[in-house]
């Protein structure tokens, strides 16, 4: 047997002895998934800039597809064109500060991954994680296509297709397919399909739930079957594009990038497309025919096809925005699915926030007003109307409050506030507020990055697996 | 000032201060050879296959261009465009034996580079130096494009321009623009330019000195500027092919590969080529309009156009033939330049022997005889006389022998036997004797490789170096 496969049977292991209570076992979600072929054809990559402080080490894994940014450790692990950036990692000598506690750290903080099996899922690192410092881990767990680990540190999980864990960190859980998760911490549950949970202990808890039909849709697991719906059709649609643009060592750009904007090498350009000043188009970002406005992001996965997006505006990892007009400062959370055609447009009034994993795919134009809160399921102005609030009322609620599938209990005004905190920092955080001299952000710091590429074995039982290799300035 | 310009600054005063007695300075002919730009713009690249053990370690250098295979340590050094080879590396309890000595290596073998500064030169390792049979070491030393450093360790050292050494152990020598040293031992020796020299002690001494226009003519290295002549235009005028393959990250063979054979995706292959069963194309090659036959081997550097090698042929690295037909195992040594035209073919019969350095540039078609040694400067007939001799009389010899600007002594057979051992070893380690079954040599073994992508920091201080990098299974 090809060590590969072992170790493939080995991490299957791994996360069922931490899932056995209750029992679930990821086998057939894992085995056979991924044709041993794939393993070789693929090149992981590491981004060099002479502003990211970097270290990798890989162990014993397969990294095909991979790319890394900033200090990560792979430690037999399969990662399947998997997104791992570590570029807001902590350094020595800074503090994490946690309620009364400031905790300084020792070493430079790391993503350790260790005992797991991560395809297509985009590992965002800024963790907040006062128990491990100095060490982001995701250990004996599994996630499947598109889910995204976003600062929340995970030990014996398994995460489904489309799932997002944010700002949480997990131990012994299953998170279903097309799930968000934002709670904090964690242990021994299971997450149904399609739950959007927004947590805030003692503050706030937002809850709403997918129908199965629109699950069934859209993005659907079963074991033994990779995952199938809307969405999967949706990427593989777009796929040989990323193809063509993998097969080069360098390109050159394919539009103008203006001052203080950056376009990753790796993100698909098509049609008549435009990027403001300050904009940051991610690796594997999709942008096709659409005017992205100054100080936008495009983060990781996602798309943005036949849109206009007016400035300030973020397309969060695995986001996709199809004949959408977009106001200035809307936000467009993780995995969203805003589907207009030439003849049904989108429009968000500016200010508003797209709750990650809304599905807004439309049978008519749509105008959703500005400073709205959008979540779940909408295909014309009547189900808007069950599945948004404007933020004004949303802050002015303190206490129980329904509408349809969803339900909200606590602050109204903390939740508010939490978002657009968030969506301050991550503006700041990507560059979208550069000056020509201050305030610098991923956008500005990416403008001069190298790629490089690490092949794994092409034959012999090593096949698909990488040497050891390790990187440091 | 940048660190990689701090860097060439401490190399060029480690050369010279090995190099005090005689006196050279090689700052003049290192500093500002390479513009700056250039050493961000290429990527370094190493072979991971399933039949060589790896390990390699890549300290505060640059390694713009460079190739890599087997074990090597780069620390401090500058490679721009260079080829290291480690596949023929001994490992830990091999035995290295010397006279009547037998020494076992406690370790495997690297090669080890360090404080050096290498362009365009080839570094390949098949070393019988007994007094450091763990590291084939080259340490503060320079070498000038094309330059060979075959099996020979080097310290303090400056090589000109398509300069070989070949087996020699070197210690504070300067080998002048194609010169030839194959000596067992030298120190602080100036080998002139073109200066053609195969000794082994108490066995024989082959010489040979190009007249000075020749050089002029061919290459010639003046302080402060680059190297110029016909052999810097060669290699000008088909650069442009090379940049095309280097540009994508995987390609599919552009000529059918036979059995046992293998065909570097970072040669060159133009026209109606053919090659044939066990053949081995390395990196670098150039072949155009050519057909090689069976169990040939094109090495690194060398161009095969509008030629026809009949099988077992060795065009060793940066030969050069051109409109040529070889007849079975002919052997073309380094840096030879064979050039026909359409109408004034070469043809080289069956067995003979292309000393290292030859240049053979026609007025009229030539037809060298079996079983010739050739070396030297070759127009016509004529030239030839006083430039070759039958093998069989040269075995014969045993004194002096002298001809035109060639003087030879000691025992011919010894040379004979010396350079057909050779031949042999190196058609055995290519795999031209592969059967199918047993006898697997370089060209099996490269079949199934991939290349491995290591870029420089784009910008800031450390533009051009890479970060400290370490692979190994």
């Amino acid at each position: 047997m090809h060590h590969l496969e072992k170790l493939i049977e080995r991490i299957i292991d791994r996360i069922n002895v931490n899932l056995r209570k209750p029992s679930f076992d990821v086998g057939p979600y894992l085995r056979h998934l991924i044709a041993p072929d794939q393993f070789a054809r693929f090149y992981g990559f590491y981004g060099l800039t002479e502003h990211h402080p970097i270290h990798f080490l890989f162990t014993h894994s397969s990294i095909a597809g991979s790319y890394f940014l900033g200090k990560c450790i792979v430690d037999h692990s399969v990662l399947y064109k998997t997104d791992v950036r570590g570029d807001e990692l902590k350094s020595e000598g800074d503090f994490l500060e946690c309620e009364s506690l400031k905790i300084p750290l020792h070493n430079d903080e790391v993503i350790h991954i260790k005992d797991s099996y991560l395809i297509k899922t985009l590992v965002h690192h800024y963790s907040h994680d006062p128990e491990s410092p100095e060490e982001f881990f995701i250990r004996n767990s599994a996630s499947m296509h598109y889910a995204n680990i976003h600062g929340s540190p995970i030990e014996g999980c398994f995460l489904g297709p489309f799932a997002t864990v944010d700002l949480t960190r997990l131990h012994d859980c299953v998170i279903g397919a097309h799930a968000y998760v934002q709670a904090g911490e964690l242990a021994h549950r299971f997450i149904e399909p399609g739950q959007i949970q927004v947590q805030i202990r003692d503050c706030f808890n937002f809850l709403y739930r997918f129908p199965e039909e629109v699950l069934e849709k859209y993005i659907c697991l079963e074991p033994g079957s990779p995952p199938r719906g809307i969405f999967m059709d949706f990427v593989a649609e777009h796929k040989a594009s990323f193809e063509t643009i993998f097969k080069v060592v360098q390109s050159s750009l394919p539009i103008p990038v203006p001052r203080g904007a950056s376009l990753s090498r790796y993100a698909v350009v098509k049609g008549n497309t435009e990027i403001g000043e300050n904009v940051l188009v991610s690796q594997r970002a999709y942008l096709e025919n659409s005017r992205v406005g100054k100080g936008s992001n495009a983060q990781e996965n996602c798309y943005i096809v036949h849109s206009r997006l007016d400035g300030l505006n973020i397309t969060a990892h695995g986001g996709k925005v199809i004949h959408t007009r977009l106001g200035e400062k809307v936000f467009v959370g993780f995995n969203s699915f805003l589907r207009g055609t030439r003849d049904r447009e989108l429009r968000i009034g500016a200010g508003s926030i797209v709750m990650p994993h809304t599905i807004i795919d439309l049978e008519e134009p749509l105008d959703i007003p500005e400073g709205r809160l959008v979540w779940g399921y909408v295909r014309n102005r009547r189900e808007l109307e069950g599945h948004s609030l404007p933020l004004e009322e949303l802050a002015g609620t303190n206490g129980r409050l329904e509408l349809g599938r969803m339900s909200f209990e606590g602050s109204g005004l903390k939740m508010v506030e939490a978002f657009t905190q968030r969506i301050d920092h991550i503006l700041e955080a990507n560059g979208a507020y550069f000056d020509g001299t201050a305030r610098h952000g991923h956008a500005q710091k990416a403008r001069h990055i190298s790629f490089n590429i690490i092949q794994p074995y092409p034959g012999g039982l090593f096949r698909g697996l990488c040497p050891r290799i390790e990187i440091r300035r």
